[in-house]
């Protein structure tokens, strides 16, 4: 049994979903690591983590439209107002989402279904660098 | 230190929870590790997974009559409808609750609270095929 | 490769968040393991687990009212009353916040962002007892 890690730096421009499926498959390819448990974390509170269809850019649209009005981005809704219309919305979606993911890894790579992909979601509009720390244990 | 996994294939007829406490404890029993980290994850994008109160069957009720309400069955709400009116809201759905658990193990058993049950949420309605991938690793 | 754990006992008298980053800081310390995976774990169905920022307090008081909008105390909108006005609320918001939480650990500590804190979210207004259990596997 072992273990490694790496961090994925993910530069945003607005706010929305970044798959990282890819680059994550690709990375726990590389650990030779065949059997074992994938953490995905996201270092923020105004990004987080999600596993959706990547098949269909239609359902990422409605899943930001969705939290577009469920969270309104008006500041007479908050107390916390100095960092910018979409900084309070942003944690509160980052709570209503993910901020870890554990994915079982067999045969070399991460159990996801058909259509699950595994995505950054921005929720400032300006630019950011992120962080996204990747660890695997196993044989 | 060592590892073990299954998949647990649950057959689904209606939209709602179904409870997986007792498959799950019977596998972790049954892999004889005695202490370590369980991972349970849902290999798809309309069905999730819950840890909730498994005595009153009212709190299962309300909690999915909360869930018909905050994400209508509405196709006009959504530009993914080409699945039928209840796929862009069971991806929804899935996004609020979640994909994977992270469970202690201690003394051969899930260290679940007295209340606490796991649950496969399903959203759609018609028949589906479900699966979930166990992973313990420990001692 | 080696593990460990131990239940943090958390005594609640109110609704909100209740920070637990120091004491998990603290005992990740002293097992005396530099690299590997902990998880934090809430062992109750109306309380749950939240990473958010823990810098500006108003933060925390948003996200608050943020959820008790969303989730109303209003008996008339559940099945589930026998246990008071807040206990069904409280369900439906641990559903929407997190049970557990993977949080790798690098160099002695979890690997969390300058501004992330962690959090048990009590929904109950009486006085409770919580216990969250915490598991660390690495070198």
């Amino acid at each position: 049994m072992r273990q490694d890690h790496t961090t994925l730096n993910i530069h945003t421009n607005r706010q929305g979903l970044f798959e990282l499926t890819k680059q994550i498959k690709a990375w726990v390819l590389g650990t030779g690591i065949n059997t074992g448990m994938l953490t995905v974390f996201c270092r923020h509170t105004s990004a987080s983590l999600m596993i959706q269809e990547n098949a269909d850019p239609d359902v990422q649209y409605d899943i930001e439209t969705f939290f577009k009005q469920l969270v309104r981005e008006d500041p007479s809704l908050y107390t916390h107002t100095n960092e910018g219309p979409d900084d309070m919305p942003g944690h509160i979606r980052s709570v209503l989402t993910d901020v870890s993911l554990s994915i079982p890894v067999i045969g070399g790579a991460p159990v996801l279904g058909t259509w699950q992909g595994v995505f950054l979601y921005e929720h400032r509009a300006r630019n950011h660098d992120r962080q996204v720390v990747l660890h695997l244990m196993g044989d």
